[in-house]
């Protein structure tokens, strides 16, 4: 064993900041038992709205109060600790993982802008969450100009960056509300920010630089790219610029006002910020190369370590050391999973079918193929490989003979072949994925599982905890202390996962190829130019509606929507 | 006025056989008010599972008992009488329309082969209803054959005539039962024959003679085309030939048996026989050319009356004389209408939607387009334009904000546009269509009304008679008597339309120019070749399944599939 002697009677805490609530763990070092956790949920949730002073918002933002993070520290903390009934002394350190790209402006000492009384009712002074999604425009002109002039930057994320990143955000920021933007002194992720309020040393985590913050081979992009944007953003880079440390380093200690927070011993250790999905590799034991973690929740997160770097046409990044130290982390994702199957049972199935449950076993006793359907699974668009939120959903092969079950597991299927295109991009780039790990809520569906198994032809191992983010933040917190000498024998210790425990079946597989198969060809035909019906009827409905009216589910799509705290 | 002098006093009764019960209907000559009605429904029914002594029938076998149609005379007529309150000697004239092709094999004196007691065990001996489906190999074998030999008639039919008629299902006894074969000395449509029993002489209707029994500019396929077939094939023409009479003629007058039978006066004129979408023509006031009826229920009927013989690829038929004496009479059918919006509300609608009042109220409240779907109707295959069962049902558009309505309101629309493929082609093959008359139990849905009416870019005009067959039935019977000098008169004296009560909206129509666009290229892409995935599809699911238990919706696409009584 590589833990340090004693370990075993120590404690670290993981915090795993989401949407709506930051959940706090308490796990046992020396073998990662997990005694004790509690929630808080935020007080503000997310402002969409309106400022907490009343001040109105344009649509699409979504906002968040920075002081509802600290309050996670102040009441879930404590609480985890309390509910494990264990003595604080005992904790030896305490890590973060953060929704992201999630980012705030703030003054050189770390106060955010909206706490100042002047930018209160400034609404560019406030946390951008990761959904705030009016920063498209901004988006498109970083997309068009980088491939205009040709930027190597942007091969590495899939030749597409997010509206949702700090760029993009930073941008908007600059040219709606200038004020703002040459206040801020420092721009940094949430996840950051709250490390700082735990150790008081500004620190940035390798992960939300490159997956976020376009920084790649030691470089963010050029002053003459961000010049060419506009001519005030050529010194942007020196909002983020601040000491870059890989995921498991130590950010600093903790400080007496966040010991008085937490209730923890001053002075132990504060892990460097990190991301929830990407977090969830060291719990699910998933760090060494080949071996993807897919986070099932609501949509889907795929990360995967790799040795080399390669590009991967419609992924969602790739980042040296942004999963784990030593190795170059990819990210892709599915904008629409458990979100399409919810959609179904809700506005889809008659009475007498309308559970998950059900559906799920009568669709179970079907041979593969019995149903006679392929749909498409871009009910939220697709993010990988197509990367276009404009796209929808297709079902085809209904007779009157089609019941809700048939519905149902094609479009439990349909994921599972979005999941296989992802992982045969990643492997004709050269980044192997010999075999899966699910985290997520949707693990609890034995059917989707196995034919997750089945369409892929890998083995699929599950994650053997509920709190996989907050696992994770534990591990990194373990390792920051000094307990191990690495994520990787932290993961090792103290992740979970339940080895293959569904196996593809040759036959069903070998069915699911004639399946897939279809599928592919009318994803290359709807998503790649063959017919881009989707396109003109998304824009005709659009036209239809009114652009005052955007329905529920314009937003664009994410590179990352947090499936894990919806599910958890 | 042309009806005769005292016809306001005169009465006839028109009798519709569907497929599980037969109505007669008391109309008044001069002016087509109907005065009484009454149903009699068959004692056997559809026989499908085993004849009534108990010997089973194989897979897609559908046989009727020829009894139960005089047992329609027997009953439904007189109480039809007696609901009117008339005197039965105010009745002139009787007439019939028939389900087709509903056909049986009879002894020379008009007997049915079943009623002969060596005979009533053998399957083959019964009446074969239209829906009778075990007869698709020998019409693929007429249809390989007629395309090699390049017979002038195949393309009367579209290319393709199909299992229900009377070439394949006397082929398939001959082939499965040659005694039956050789004993029966005449092969006759039912609504043939049921003239017959009424009459005591026997006739054939250029009706059925000519979409049914591929009887063209006076010639029934070759003896050596037959010969060809089945060696023993060539005398089949032999025993359909018969004097054949146009629409609206006197076939004879009532026997005393018959009169017996019925109540009415012996001697009263008998009509020839129709077939109950035909007829409607008639009823409607639709007998001119450029006037199409759509009899739309579970399915939908096209027929339409052209100046000119035409060939249009993928309709059912054209035959002289074949709606309307001196008109070339056109076929087209949906196979699939009302069926897929009832599938909807069965099986695809959550529990608060599930009616079509409620649907239809959400879904008339959208702008055209606003949904954002696009669906192919062929839920149960396509009949025109594209003659293939082995179609499914596709929808494309779909997002997290699709609700019930919107899917209901894209079902509704895929039917319209696939009319308007059918009028496409006819105008295009040079048969105009310059308005339509609707008929059916789907008169009654107001939306789908207007949709056709912005969809097709043409007035709807809406026939005024619930029974439209029994209705135009009755106005052949007052040709046949005499009372009118031909149907043209007599449909306009009798038939009942509302005129042009839906009118396209020029915005809508404009509107849906461009679904329909979309619609057009997805049944180009998934019916003509471009991606054969539906066929794939349906191949996989029949392996899948197992030969030995067929779903139930695997019949073939027929090209009438009385769509009049299941919404009547």
């Amino acid at each position: 064993m590589n833990r340090v002697d004693g370990a075993a009677e120590s404690y670290v805490v993981g915090v795993d900041y989401g949407t709506l609530s930051g959940r706090a763990l308490v796990v046992r070092v020396g073998d990662g038992a997990e005694v004790g956790t509690a929630v808080h949920e935020y007080g503000d949730g997310v402002i969409s709205a309106a400022l907490p002073n009343g001040r109105s918002l344009p649509p699409d933002w979504a906002l968040q109060n920075p002081q509802d993070y600290r309050d996670v520290l102040r009441h879930a903390v404590p609480a985890a600790v309390s509910a494990a009934g264990i003595d604080p002394a005992a904790v030896i350190g305490i890590g973060i993982d953060f929704t992201a790209c999630t980012v705030l402006p703030t003054f050189a000492d770390g106060t955010p802008l909206c706490e100042d009384p002047d930018l209160r009712d400034r609404p560019h002074a406030w946390v951008k969450l990761w959904k705030h999604h009016a920063a498209q425009p901004h988006a498109d002109r970083i997309n068009a100009l980088a491939h205009e002039r040709a930027e190597p930057w942007i091969g590495r994320y899939g030749g597409k960056i997010s509206a949702e990143w700090q760029f993009a955000k930073g941008l908007q920021i600059l040219e709606e509300d200038p004020e703002v933007y040459h206040r801020a002194e420092r721009f940094i992720e949430a996840a950051d920010w709250i490390v700082w309020q735990l150790c008081g040393a500004e620190t940035r985590n390798v992960c939300t630089a490159g997956y976020k913050g376009i920084l790649q081979d030691g470089q963010y992009p050029s002053e003459g790219f961000l010049t060419a944007l506009n001519p005030g953003f050529g010194d942007f880079v020196t909002k983020l610029d601040g000491p870059l440390l890989p995921l498991g380093a130590k950010a600093g200690t903790l400080t007496a006002t966040a010991a008085a927070w937490t209730g923890l011993p001053e002075g132990i250790a504060v892990a460097v910020g990190n991301v929830d999905a990407h977090v969830t590799a060291a719990s699910a034991q998933a760090v060494e190369p080949g071996r993807l973690v897919a986070i099932m929740g609501t949509s889907t997160c795929h990360v995967v370590n790799g040795r080399q770097a390669a590009e991967v046409a419609g992924m969602c990044g790739v980042v040296d050391g942004g999963i784990s130290p030593g190795a170059w982390g990819y990210e892709a994702g599915q904008s629409g999973v458990g979100d399409i199957f919810g959609w179904f049972v809700e506005h889809a199935a008659p009475a007498g079918a309308a559970s998950h449950e059900h559906l799920t076993a009568l669709a179970a006793s079907q041979p593969v193929g019995a149903h006679g359907l392929v749909a498409l699974d871009w009910w939220n668009g697709n993010r990988s490989l197509l990367v276009n939120h404009d796209l929808s959903g297709m079902i085809v092969g209904m007779t009157l003979a089609t019941r809700p079950q048939d519905i149902y597991r094609a479009l439990l299927e349909s994921t599972a072949y979005g999941t296989r295109m992802i992982i045969e991009a990643f492997v004709e780039a050269g980044v192997p994925v010999d075999d899966l790990v699910i985290a997520g809520g949707l693990t609890s569906n034995e059917l989707l599982m196995q034919i997750y198994a089945d369409v892929t032809r890998r083995p699929l191992n599950i994650i053997a905890s509920a709190q996989g983010p907050a696992l994770g933040s534990a591990i990194h917190a373990a390792v920051a202390a000094g307990a191990y000498p690495s994520v990787h024998e932290a993961s090792q210790a103290m992740g979970k996962v339940h080895e293959a425990v569904y196996r593809p079946d040759p036959d069903r597989a070998r069915a699911y190829d004639a399946l897939y198969a279809e599928y592919r060809a009318l994803h290359d035909h709807f998503g790649r130019g063959g017919n881009d019906v989707m396109l003109r009827l998304r824009a005709i409905r659009n036209a239809a509606v009114g652009t005052a009216e955007a329905p529920a589910d314009s937003a664009p799509v994410t590179a990352h929507e947090t499936p894990l705290e919806v599910v958890a």
